[in-house]
């Protein structure tokens, strides 16, 4: 039995520590070196090695570092039998949370006219407003979602949040559920997506919601590239129907230098820049996971295949 | 006796309600209506109008809505008799700290380079840190600065401030005074200016003073434009030793178009957009202000003279 690590090289020594004090008789390999495959029946995976499942013939535990475990779930190197879990801090992830007030704040105080200004060297009044007068929905209550939405709401803002099941929160406007996804979507004047990629949920981000929210508003996509169609918003940018938006997850990643989000002087590309996984947050998880799995007991955060996430 | 209020008029009626609510028998003009200019013994100031003081033959005190009140110390229109108070909500200003913010996280990101990278079509990695890695210095610790480095702070990253005079807060290293200012400079990779704008403080930000930075910072003017020597600027960002730059305030505003901050690559010009002055924070400070002026009480914030804030 061996754990397999896959981390970029730079936190590999901080991610190896942590998990090799707590559990001083395991045999810890550092991805790419992985010496004989079979003998590896846990990965902690942070990578983008599709194919590698198929080589580890006794996997038998995924602890995935990210987020989103859509590529793992429809992964066919990966067996069904392989249990998945995420490592994720029950705290959220802070660097996401930074990141989500940084591009909502970005569209909140109109930086998309600001910078077009710059290449006009024209002065402008962009009207700016505090923030308690702009209205901020957030898609996916998640453990993820639900602290990017707290931020927020601590930020000033006035968040709404739409989930799949009924979620409650202080200080936040919480939607569920298709039939009050058409109000959420009214009165979201900063769309954030932080949905979880699923039949239900992918395209969502379609001409047809995009019509539902407010005249000006702004689109986040912090979820799935598979959650926006690409040419409805361009289109809904483009008729002015929707002011500007920015993307950091794509259909294909990295983006193809082709494509016309690229350019679009009103559609802002960030190369899934979000988040960069760290031992020191995600390592009490994936110990607890990794005790658990030992030890024979049921596992915490668990893929629910046929739910999808 | 009469107050003259000076507002946008989207607030104007905010400001004109707030007061008179509290001062029932106060006689309240609101500009650009006057009436007796002669009547005028108090402005509530927020304009750009350093004629008008010239009109008002019987002014006793200016309140300035804005935190930077060297316009009017240095307005050879206003008597050296009329005293000049800040209304100053004492918890800082939420729209500057959302703003400082954002700028912060804009270059901590390295926004300028995934920005480039967009025009370019290409999909590189920033190399992001969370925000703890991040080493923020904060010039000025008066009630706004202060307020901008709680924010920083709390938002997770390593703050330190400099001022004149020694302050102490906790989590926050806190350097002070002329013997003090380059150890404060050496380790801040992101420098806000927040000074008040003396002859002290007047082209602080020069060649000299953006050497001792650590190679790659960015600087985020939000103080006075008379803080930047220009050219020294702009040669520091060329060089490579500054990264890049985010102006809000400048030395001639609006910015005249030929001026080469406008359209270079790695300094951005944002037109004086930090903050709008809003009845609802400034009020109290304002209303305590004409209490204790009526009453012939000591006036809280006034201005001194002589240290120039």
């Amino acid at each position: 039995m061996a754990i397999l690590i896959m981390a970029a090289p730079a936190r590999m020594k901080a991610w190896r520590e942590a998990i090799g004090a707590n559990f001083p008789g395991e045999d810890i390999r550092c991805w790419p070196g992985m010496g004989e495959p079979a003998d590896i029946d846990i990965v902690v995976y942070g990578g983008n090695e599709p194919e590698l499942f198929g080589k580890l013939a006794n996997l038998k535990l995924v602890i995935s570092q990210r987020a989103g475990i859509d590529d793992l779930i429809g992964n066919p190197h990966l067996s069904q039998d392989v249990a998945i879990c995420r490592a994720q801090d029950p705290k959220g992830d802070r660097m996401l949370d930074d990141y989500a007030l940084l591009l909502t704040l970005y569209h909140h105080r109109h930086m998309p006219d600001l910078l077009a200004a710059n290449a006009r060297a024209e002065w402008i009044d962009p009207g700016v407003l505090p923030a308690d007068e702009r209205s901020v929905g957030v898609m996916g209550l998640g453990i993820i979602g639900m602290s990017v939405a707290r931020r927020l709401r601590d930020a000033g803002f006035r968040v709404a949040g739409w989930s799949r099941t009924r979620r409650d929160e202080p200080g936040m406007e919480c939607f569920h559920g298709p039939d009050q996804f058409d109000t959420f979507l009214a009165r979201s004047e900063i769309l954030l997506n932080l949905l979880a990629l699923t039949p239900e949920t992918v395209d969502i981000v379609d001409a047809a919601n995009l019509a539902r929210l407010p005249k000006g508003a702004s689109v986040i996509n912090l979820g799935r590239g598979e959650h926006v169609v690409d040419s409805d918003l361009i289109t809904a940018v483009d008729s002015g129907h929707i002011d500007s938006a920015t993307l950091d997850v794509f259909r294909t990643e990295p983006l193809p230098a082709d494509h016309p989000f690229w350019k679009h002087p009103r559609i802002f590309v960030m190369p899934h820049t979000a988040r960069r996984p760290r031992a020191e947050s995600l390592t009490p998880g994936i110990l607890e996971i990794i005790r658990r799995f030992r030890a024979g007991e049921p596992l915490p955060r668990m893929a629910d295949r046929a739910r999808g996430y």
